[in-house]
């Protein structure tokens, strides 16, 4: 049977909305300027909430799989929009923040290409939005 | 100068992290059959939040130029997932639920194609992925 994805999406109040994915709920609004009161991130930026934290969860996952141990990790994604409407994303940075053994660097870069090129589904479907580059800082 | 966005994802324990998006911070998890503990939505339906905030919010901003009262206002999206990694949406639907005066149902509907066409970075992004339908209900 196919796998479905639903969210339920309430107008709250002027620009804010809160929305409903299974047992959770965010909050989304936009600036003062946009006639917003920020009471939640902007929704654009949650695709790359999203990016990060699709691509974090595989590398947890393969890192643990190759019995690699690590202490930090964050993951930025910085994107450039574009000038005129509809305002989309036309390049994106990805950067992978991590602490391990110096002698497991090679495995991280294993386990990023993995995700990159076989299992982040949010990274397929954002690089057929703009093009995507991904780097790796060690801690 | 051009705009940029940017985010910053933390891990914080197993699948979980933590992603800052501006002043607003969001918890990302899995569930537990991912290895998680469903502390948070899963990344991917956030894309879908994304979607409807961001046409909820223009809808809004839209029915309010256009002096239009209407008292609820929900969206749903829902997305198939392919079978095969990297699991992306081959489609999505996403339907518009409003109560407006019957005199004011053309406006909706001329304030979601303008989302649509014109000013939604989101819907304009995810159509590169695959087809989204869009529909109005009236409440």
């Amino acid at each position: 049977m196919a796998t479905i994805h639903e969210v339920a999406t309430k107008w709250v109040a002027d620009m804010e909305f809160a929305s409903q994915i299974d047992d959770h709920i965010i909050r989304l609004d936009t600036v003062e300027a946009g006639g917003g009161h920020n009471n939640g991130p902007k929704p654009k930026a949650l695709l790359l909430s999203a990016l990060t934290g699709c691509t974090g969860m595989d590398v947890v996952s393969t890192l643990k799989k190759m019995h690699v141990s690590f202490s930090d990790f964050n993951l930025i994604a910085k994107a450039d929009l574009t000038d005129e409407h509809p305002r989309v994303y036309s390049k994106i940075v990805l950067v992978y923040q991590i602490k391990v053994k110096p002698e497991d660097q090679e495995k991280v870069v294993k386990a990023v290409n993995l995700s990159k090129e076989k299992y982040c589904g949010v990274s397929a479907m954002l690089s057929k939005v703009c093009p995507i580059t991904f780097s790796i800082e060690y801690l």
